[in-house]
């Protein structure tokens, strides 16, 4: 690792000008010799010597964070996608069934949902590169963007499947819609369990989001 | 601030080496010099010297962008708060209105949008702190925090009652539930009005957040 061999090398080239000059070191963090020898992958690595420890933890922390959402976001999707009820009765021309292409916003929801699976699986090779370097902004402004779009893509996602889910769970007596949850009472349990995985992942993106901005901002 | 002294320290040690070995100066950036002259109010001036221009313009910028996203905030709760319809045939016992507090989506709604206005208000003074000194980093990272959760909360609201507006328009035939705009059409309309405002609200606060990570990231 060169981070390393700079530093050892910037400690001795301070303590051997400081011996000469006969004064007290006050704190190690001397950015010219940094910058001259640690300009690596695209100069994202300029400012190498200042934060790059707490910045990598906080990647880090990104990078797991991350993966919990991209498991909140796969377990909303699967379970949306797999619902479906046929009830045990029928009329001679009609069978009961309920599944999730039925509303409009549960079909929104499991296309929003899996979009956000493939951008996270799609996103973890960028964290990581973010991990092994904590000071590339271009990849950091990149997440950020990104997780902001997946933000709003999964809130919308998730509330309006939760409008729907509400709506289908009490009725609306003004409206005149009624509930069909005694009818379809697993369909609803479930369409509910991916609603609250769905909320659950937008709070990992805007967690994300946060991440960055921190990672962001000067050390 | 022990940190600049430490900087001034080290900025002087290592011109003074250059000089010995006979060196002519790379990058002519020495931060020291520009740390003792503009260390201003609580310290958020410390980087003064670089990029300062540019991160003013961008925080002008977020201002204008910031009464814009008031605008459509405020007209999004009026339209939906003042949306009203008695319809002009009754019965002898009922009297068919329709407002926005028949349905909770709709009252979530105003409420959640109300609380945004609310927000932008107070935020329009941070808004000129960050114009006048663009390297508050502290008044930066609280802007693009709360932005963040607005974001969320527009979106939320927004989605959540264009999920109803819809239903109201199309019906679904799945659910049995009737479209009421066939009655309602004025209350339908300004509805989805306001839910249009809302969505334009929702995206001037992601707008407000890029700008933020903009002016976050390192000059």
């Amino acid at each position: 690792m060169s981070t390393d061999s700079t530093r050892i090398d910037v400690a001795e080239t301070e303590m051997t000008s400081r011996e000469a000059k006969g004064k007290a070191p006050l704190l190690a963090d001397p950015p010219g010799q940094v910058d001259r020898k640690s300009r690596g992958f695209m100069g994202l690595r300029r400012h190498a010597g200042r934060g790059g420890g707490y910045k990598r933890g906080i990647a880090i922390f990104d990078f797991v964070v991350r993966l919990c959402t991209l498991v909140a976001a796969i377990a909303a999707t699967a379970t949306m996608a797999t619902t479906d009820e046929t009830l045990p009765f029928f009329t001679q021309f009609f069978q009961f069934q309920a599944s999730y292409d039925d509303l409009p916003a549960f079909q929104f929801f499991v296309v929003a949902m899996a979009i956000a699976c493939v951008y996270l699986g799609l996103s973890i090779p960028l964290s990581i590169v973010s991990i092994i370097r904590p000071h590339a902004v271009a990849a950091r402004m990149l997440l950020i963007f990104f997780d902001l779009g997946m933000v709003v893509l999964t809130t919308a996602a998730a509330s309006s499947a939760a409008a729907i889910v509400y709506l289908a769970h009490v009725g609306n007596s003004n409206a005149n819609w009624l509930s069909i949850c005694q009818q379809f009472n697993n369909f609803c349990q479930r369409t509910s369990g991916a609603v609250v995985a769905a909320f659950l992942a937008m709070l990992g993106f805007m967690f994300l989001v946060v991440l960055s901005a921190v990672i962001l901002k000067k050390p």
